[in-house]
């Protein structure tokens, strides 16, 4: 059967995640029910990224297979109307070979995290950014999560909830800049586990508003210890902004399976 | 009494806009019982710009008096708390001589307008933009956008409702430029006639679609004809951005009052 690559972007506001549950609306339901009303097929989609309740992309990559044969603007108009009204729509869409999967061929995911730190509450990006209310020291988050990168043990970071096997991950990018009234964390990594990206934001909040030292950062990651990790951000400040995949779509080890940032 | 100067930023959409109705929210209301509720007066708001409903604001100005004598820093904070949960911030308040008024007072008001132009929906932006799912030439836009520069009769650009004395105005600035899939269009002037910002892109639109000749701007325009103008662009890509006031809060006259983009 042919197989399709869309790429997403989704106000993550109404939604329980992307996946699927039995009894709220999630993106991938969205999705399905939406191609189902095009095409009369019952499909299964899959995403780079298992966002969370609230969680935004701009960047999510799906893929699903379909008994007939579509033109990728064709598809990419026919998902669009269909899922009118929700907050969800299809940037681009193509065929691709069937050996693509967007979890499991996923060579590197890009989360950015959003937030304000005026004196004054966010009007207009209530759901969009976390609004702090303080200002933060971005030159100490920046030291401050410059001892997260690389292969670590992220433990510390890790949602009770997390189904990896392994909490072993290499963190390869978390850079943290001002855009006016507005910090942006952009963070990188072959995959993630449950609630790290907001966990690490939480933690490096701690620091940039003085309540922590910078060096604590370090000790809680060695801690590898849950109970040490500063609060989770709120969801509504996270967005999935970019999946890469190799040239040749190579299917990758079990553990790039793994991301429920 | 003392008087206060806001700086304000709203989401316009759950509002039938910045002035009092009488059944329906408004800014100025919401605005007026958040004031109520921490200094126990009945006050009346006054605002730079009359924002039609959907319209938002990220520098709406506006002042009023009370009896008490505050610090701008205490005004901000209380009047924030009591706003809450409504999508309205007030960034900076401050005491100002009584000869200062938001409305009067005002030399010059910009507004963005901001429209998305990729073939698919805006999903995280609704009622922020105006997607309006096909290409638009810039270029051609800019150049039809220069004829309604300077001082002109912008009848034609003018809602039937609206309530000026006179369709003279001079349009200091209207410019239109790309940032990725966005446009954004910059148009400044001492004031502006009712619906005249929405008018006006709207019938840029025509132009950057291709459906109007860059040419004909400059005729509906010379047409003084409201019937000759393009569709109306929808309130949910329209931000008041900033006013400007004389050094000297100098009083202008009658025809700075109205505004009502």
């Amino acid at each position: 059967m042919p197989r399709y690559k869309i790429l997403i972007e989704y106000d993550g506001t109404p939604y329980a995640g992307w996946q699927r549950q039995k009894n709220a609306p999630s993106v991938q339901q969205a999705l399905e029910a939406a191609i189902k009303r095009f095409t009369g097929e019952d499909v299964l989609t899959f995403g780079a990224g298992r966002t969370d309740s609230g969680v935004h992309a701009t960047g999510q990559v799906g893929h699903f297979d379909l008994s007939g044969e579509w033109t990728g603007r064709r598809i990419r108009d026919a998902m669009n109307a269909q899922l009118r009204p929700a907050p969800i729509a299809i940037l681009e869409a193509e065929p691709v070979d069937d050996s693509f999967d967007a979890r499991y061929s996923a060579v590197k995911r890009h989360y950015v995290y959003r937030v304000i730190d005026r004196r004054a509450p966010a009007a207009l990006e209530i759901n969009r950014v976390w609004d702090v209310r303080k200002h933060l020291d971005i030159d100490a988050m920046q030291e401050a999560a410059n001892s997260l990168l690389g292969w670590n043990d992220f433990t510390t970071f890790r949602s009770t909830d997390c189904q990896a096997l392994s909490p072993m991950k290499t963190l390869d990018k978390l850079d943290v800049r001002r855009e006016g009234d507005q910090i942006l964390f952009e963070v990188s990594s072959r995959s993630f586990l449950h609630n790290q990206v907001r966990s690490m934001v939480g933690t490096l909040k701690k620091v940039g508003e003085g309540s922590w030292p910078v060096g604590r950062v370090a000790e809680v990651l060695e801690a590898r210890d849950r109970k040490a990790c500063g609060p989770v951000a709120p969801a509504g400040g996270l967005y999935l902004v970019r999946v890469d995949y190799a040239s040749g779509t190579e299917q990758l080890a079990e553990d790039a399976a793994e991301d429920e940032a």
